[in-house]
């Protein structure tokens, strides 16, 4: 049997477990953004008030991520999304440094953001080193520090990893990069753990953190930098005066409004989420033990809201179009790869019929026990309908 | 008098002369976008049927921003805005022909986003060269083709200028520079004329052209490049494989829908919204001539939605603020050099007096004869009291 990617047959209810790969826009962000592109449009850079109200917008926004994130709101860069992000901290950060030493370290785990931009810079004569992961799929501190060296003038490590969930420990990662050698800018890519797992950037000898917005219930398009002060980036665009002359061109007021309104309600609801999450993450672990035709791939040291598993014999692409027909939505690999083999599973060294049958589910919070028994029961089915095909 | 830029005493309607700084986005884009980001959110690199039909979403506004532009489908790439496409045209450009020769010819009256591009280009060795415009705004394509040579690799001039509308005949710049180098790309900054003017892509001799959303009642962070076939950029950003991998990141699904609305909608209505502009600038400069206080500074070869006039005696800035206290929003130059004086009013040679005085009124359908009558009322009004103040 080769499913098609033409529309299922009505499902009786979706069931989303892809928000690791992107979310459904919070309807309170969605209305807010509607009154801005309605209403409250002005050009930031205006100098009559409606300029002056959609500045305001902006800083107010910039207060709630730097809530959420733990940073000072000046320290908010906003960006068209995590990819320009990520770019803007690693390209920027190298070209900053570029006098100083030719050294980057970073991990096999990163997201193809960050790994792409890195590449690009070998380009430029930078010495790129990426460090493997433990076999769990979590960073060693200390195999990461050991590569960095006088030269090292950037270092860049994940909170949360994007298709297992593993959670680095990047206070200790940075740390001991920090003490080998002060000189070095650490970045982090932050997008799986904002509104997720608990962090926050002042707490953390980082320099750089990206996020992304919809990842967190706000739209695709948005994303910001946040960049310690006194560290200097170079910019990858060139233009007005807007955000400093690190990033212009005229403010997305409206979804810049969605991401502040998103990270604001992330931490109100912080706790309630992580609980819900938790509850859910346990019982679908819970479940995967106890079906002989699954296992986990994700790590103890995880975030909660998302799970690997493989379904060893049936290939990810051929179960994940099996439970798209039941209304389950669930990704192979991440979204970016769009169906290449995962670097990740690979890099952890899982066996290829493991990384060949691996999904990704990533909930949100109005995921329910009973929505993961569904998806079980699914996968069962699928697993045997589609062996015997 | 010294007025600030508090809130305006309540006035009885707004009349929004700042459509060339950022327009309301049109009730059905903002209705479209609202459905995109809570019913159609999928993610257009998943593998499951939410992200192609998202992927759909993707390619059927790429098929109606091509229609307005005159260009094909696969031409147009979505970027954040127009800052961004203009970097990636001119940075992207250079970088790929950085071997063929250094020199890059451009006029005085570009956007800041194509000035400070091509500054930043300068740094790497590569010799900028700026044309002055003539005493009308316009550039004169002879004196714009002489500064070719053979080792120019790139050349970019506007169609229509954002602070006087003065039209520039992209043809026969483009066509002369071609004749003179035909290795050479040429990029035309078509921010403020989708739309507005006739022109279509595939009859100028042009390589690359950059548009923006939020001028053409779409949102603020949304804009297109579009690249002829065959012509090779170096990427900005680097990641996934969206968009070819020439522009990287999660597609902004929501915003792209919209402006392939925005743009859809532009061509349907755009003789009906032609001739209303062409009333409204008919009117406008009648009224003006009419008028002692008042001067246009806007060339004859214009395109009808901007008019720049000077109040002599008069500061921008406080005539722009006056104006705000009677509910009536214009700018002073372009809103994104924030009341720096204006580089393309003092590249054509006007008088400081006139330069220091300068407003930009620009329209959209919904304006009337009698919003831009009480304009002129309020323009004189205010330069008889601020006069005397």
């Amino acid at each position: 049997m080769q499913p098609s990617r033409a529309a299922p047959k009505e499902a009786a209810r979706t069931i989303y477990l892809d928000n690791a790969a992107t979310t459904c826009t919070d309807g309170r962000v969605a209305s807010l953004i509607h009154e801005m592109l309605c209403e409250e449009y002005g050009n930031p850079s205006s100098l009559h008030n409606m300029g002056l109200r959609a500045e305001r917008r902006v800083a107010a926004a910039r207060r709630q991520v730097a809530s959420l994130a733990g940073c000072r709101e000046e320290e908010v860069y906003f960006t068209s999304g995590a990819t320009e992000a990520n770019n803007l901290a690693l390209i920027g950060a190298a070209r900053a440094k570029a006098r100083r030493g030719r050294r980057i370290v970073t991990s096999q785990i990163e997201h193809a953001s960050v790994l792409s931009a890195l590449d690009s810079l070998a380009a430029d004569g930078f010495d790129i080193v990426k460090i493997p992961p433990r076999s769990d799929g979590t960073v060693d501190p200390e195999a990461f520090a050991e590569a960095v060296d006088e030269g090292t003038v950037l270092a860049s490590c994940m909170l949360v990893n994007n298709e297992t969930g593993a959670l680095c420990d990047v206070a200790d990662i940075a740390g001991r990069c920090k003490a080998k050698n002060p000189q070095l800018l650490f970045h982090c890519d932050g997008v799986q753990a904002l509104g997720k797992v608990p962090f926050s950037f002042k707490k953390l000898p980082v320099d750089l953190m990206s996020f992304s917005g919809h990842k967190l219930f706000a739209p695709k398009g948005i994303g910001a930098l946040v960049v310690k002060k006194g560290v200097r980036l170079l910019p990858l665009l060139y233009g007005g005066k807007q955000q400093g002359g690190l990033r212009p061109g005229t403010e997305n007021t409206a979804y810049i409004a969605g991401m502040g309104l998103a990270c604001e309600l992330a931490r109100q609801e912080f706790s309630a989420r992580l609980a819900q999450m938790e509850r859910l993450h346990d019982h679908l672990l819970k479940k995967i033990a106890e079906t002989p035709q699954l296992c986990s791939n994700s790590p103890l040291k995880c975030a909660p809201n998302i799970v690997n598993l493989s379904v060893p014999g049936i290939r990810s692409e051929t179960m994940l179009h099996f439970l798209e027909g039941r209304g389950i939505y669930v990704s192979s690999a991440s979204a970016c790869t769009k169906g290449a083999k995962s670097h990740v599973l690979a890099a952890m060294g899982l066996p290829d019929r493991l990384v060949d049958s691996a999904l990704r589910l990533s909930f949100s919070p109005d995921i329910t026990e009973e929505d993961l028994d569904l998806t079980i029961a699914a996968l069962c089915e699928g697993a045997s309908s589609l062996a015997r095909a």
